[in-house]
């Protein structure tokens, strides 16, 4: 590769794609200079005719074609870049890429969360690299701390903030008191959220990302299907300001924590106390907290979407690859997880942790006496309680927050309570994060 | 490098050096899986005697020696770590290592703040390599990430909280309203400042992190020393209580800036918005906020400094040399500026940034007409002002905060108001940062 001039293929010109594109003609001599070589886009594989015109004032005329065979028959085309997102056929573009001796950079979460392990080892096979730092956190460039930068750390856990829709979302249910309903109405309109934001706001996008985090930081073999997911869709604004209230934000998290069971995996709406560095993490931004045996507590803080930010971090990824350096790391080190070795996974009833409980109590006396024996009895211990005043023999929310107790007792003491006649409707069950400050 | 054993030499055997091997040690299997390697601790070259006793526990005998000449004749010495910091003899060492072909991983930032360019040069010249992950940001991988995550950004600008002791101090004159010299004492107790804690409060260790960060991210040659650098010692804690009252907190800051008339460098106490991510930064930690053409704001966030953070970037260093990748990377991409291209810098004076001024102004009529007329005359114009009530005729301390206007006009101006006889004392000036959110 130390040649004059390398040769580039692109899969998609859609938002990020075009962004590529931009970078690419914009930046050519910075590029040149930075890496002692001319990148060249030779051809751009889109079925979408209408992506072909909006596109075609990047490209010289004929280079955007919906032809795979004339694609990838291009001469000259040493690395394949992936910006259609998606599996089935595009992940069967990736395969023929792959086997035939093109180098990968991917921004696509969903096939490697489904298939990473198949597609590094197919790589492996034809000796050429898959870069992916596009995949998780667009801008920031968590996917080369995780593999280089903290190289000499055992990966004690991982906390993220994966998806810059839900983030906006409950940042403004935290700040403006909205209810979920009118602010995805308002990420919608801001440009945030997807006219169907079901894959953001359902968890599946964070959980997804969490596989390939979780996959790299601890060197196992997990894909997106085995990650636990609750999404913001049932979130309601009284439990954000209940929260608040206890010194608590809420956020959608990306966990992965090692115990001594196994892998502990799951995303969902978890309360972090208000004073963490994630905590301050507001709005469309992304993060993702690391603590490392050695390096201890680090945090990595951009975009986590949009053309540019996750252009950048494709074109970063092709410079590395094509500077020669990625692929030689990609062959030498076992940084993704040896492919026979399927992670163990905790059971996320088997997980242990603080939570934030809400019912709906009747305010009568000698309630909260029978609500407090079935967590006693359940072996629950009480960290705190909130109950406003509120008129005699109405119902009146009541928040209980525990101690360290297992979620499977906890969600089954909830259902018990649920059984009083003094309680009215489904108790809430929130997950508090106590992430060590260091 | 593919083989099965590599050896290492490292010079210095203090906290980071006692770090490393603690790691070598209790991490082979670790390090031997992800490099397919296995990584040898030949000989340790330190001048304290003391030292050798103290780790005498972590190393086979006889291999920590006082005699360079040995230290260099070790066969199967193929990566020299460099721990014992400083110029003069260690750069000497250094040299004496690259010049026989070994690759460097060091620490050491005040040696790559004034003899960097040299060293890489001569690195180049002998086909070997110099990793420096350690000598900024402790256990945070700001290296990594300028040299490879952010490749495809031109780096717009790039704010630093580099020195924990100076954060650590800032954070307890914040929060609890102590002087500085009591924070610095209680600093020094906690183990957090050193006995003589010059270089930290004096900004001169900031500057020189600066220093190597700004060659790094703008590609240009330029040393520690032509950093205008300004400390926290003689910052004064009614400062700190007035600008929190006005919405800022104050952060030791290094700051790079490329503007139209070249590179601004300086590091000095700053104003920052208390809602900025850089912020949240308290106590002991540092990070880095890096604005890239592309990717927009991207934050790193982890301890500065420390035994364990600090070795763990030394051994991160280590296993991505070792596995041979990293020297390819050197060799084949102009990261660090090319030596004959020297920063065109920015005249401290021709800063232009809002600024926080307090003068100590005799409480009778007229006097702010007399100082906002010198501003006024001096094209500075004023965005806020803050003064509490006081008797009559008493001075009293007088906050007037600027919008946009030339350092060296304002320093001029506040020089004009101390001929005023309703001025007493000398004016502080303090610059305010206003980073884009993005």
């Amino acid at each position: 590769m130390a040649g004059k001039s390398i040769g580039i293929g692109m899969i998609g010109c859609g938002t990020v794609g075009g962004g590529v594109m931009k970078l690419l003609r914009d930046q050519a001599d910075l590029y040149a200079h930075r890496l002692g070589a001319t990148l060249r886009l030779r051809r751009v594989l889109e079925h979408d005719l209408g992506k072909h015109k909006a596109k075609a004032d990047l490209l010289p005329a004929g280079s955007i074609t919906a032809d795979a065979d004339a694609f990838f028959s291009t001469d000259d085309m040493q690395i394949v870049i992936e910006v259609a997102g998606g599996c089935g056929l595009i992940s069967e573009y990736v395969r023929r890429a792959l086997a035939s001796g093109r180098h990968v950079v991917t921004a696509n979460k969903s096939l490697l969360a489904a298939e990473g392990h198949d597609l590094f080892a197919l790589a492996r096979q034809h000796r050429v690299a898959i870069a992916f730092e596009a995949s998780c956190g667009g801008g920031i460039p968590i996917i080369t701390a995780l593999q280089f930068g903290l190289m000499a750390n055992r990966i004690d856990a991982l906390y993220g903030i994966l998806n810059g829709t839900c983030n906006y979302i409950l940042t403004e249910m935290t700040r403006s008191g909205k209810d979920y309903a009118t602010a995805l109405k308002e990420a919608q309109a801001a440009g945030y959220a997807e006219a169907d934001p079901a894959l953001d706001v359902g968890g599946q996008d964070t959980a997804q990302k969490l596989a390939v985090l979780a996959s790299l930081a601890f060197g196992v073999r997990v894909t997106g299907d085995q990650v636990p997911v609750e999404g913001i869709d049932s979130l309601q604004v009284l439990d954000v300001r209940l929260g608040a209230e206890l010194g608590y934000d809420i956020k959608l998290l990306a966990i992965a924590e090692h115990t001594d069971a196994g892998v502990s995996l799951c995303t969902h709406p978890c309360f972090i106390h208000t004073d963490l560095p994630l905590a301050q993490v507001h709005g469309p931004f992304n993060a993702v907290s690391i603590y490392g045996h050695a390096t201890g507590h680090t945090m990595y803080y951009g975009r986590g979407a949009g053309e540019m930010p996750a252009a950048a971090a494709v074109v970063s990824d092709l410079l590395n690859v094509a500077s020669g350096w990625y692929p030689q790391a990609f062959a030498q080190l076992k940084l993704w997880g040896d492919a026979d070795q399927p992670a163990t996974l905790v059971d996320s009833d088997d997980l242990v942790s603080r939570f934030y409980l809400r019912i709906n109590a009747l305010d009568v006396p000698g309630v909260m006496a029978k609500v407090t024996k079935i967590l006693g009895d359940a072996g629950i211990s009480l960290s705190a309680m909130l109950q406003h005043e509120a008129e005699p023999g109405r119902f009146v929310p009541v928040v209980i927050t525990t101690h360290q107790a297992r979620r499977g007792s906890v969600l089954a003491a909830l259902q018990a309570t649920q059984a009083l006649d003094e309680i009215d409707g489904k108790p809430v069950c929130i997950r508090i994060v106590d992430m060590p400050p260091g």
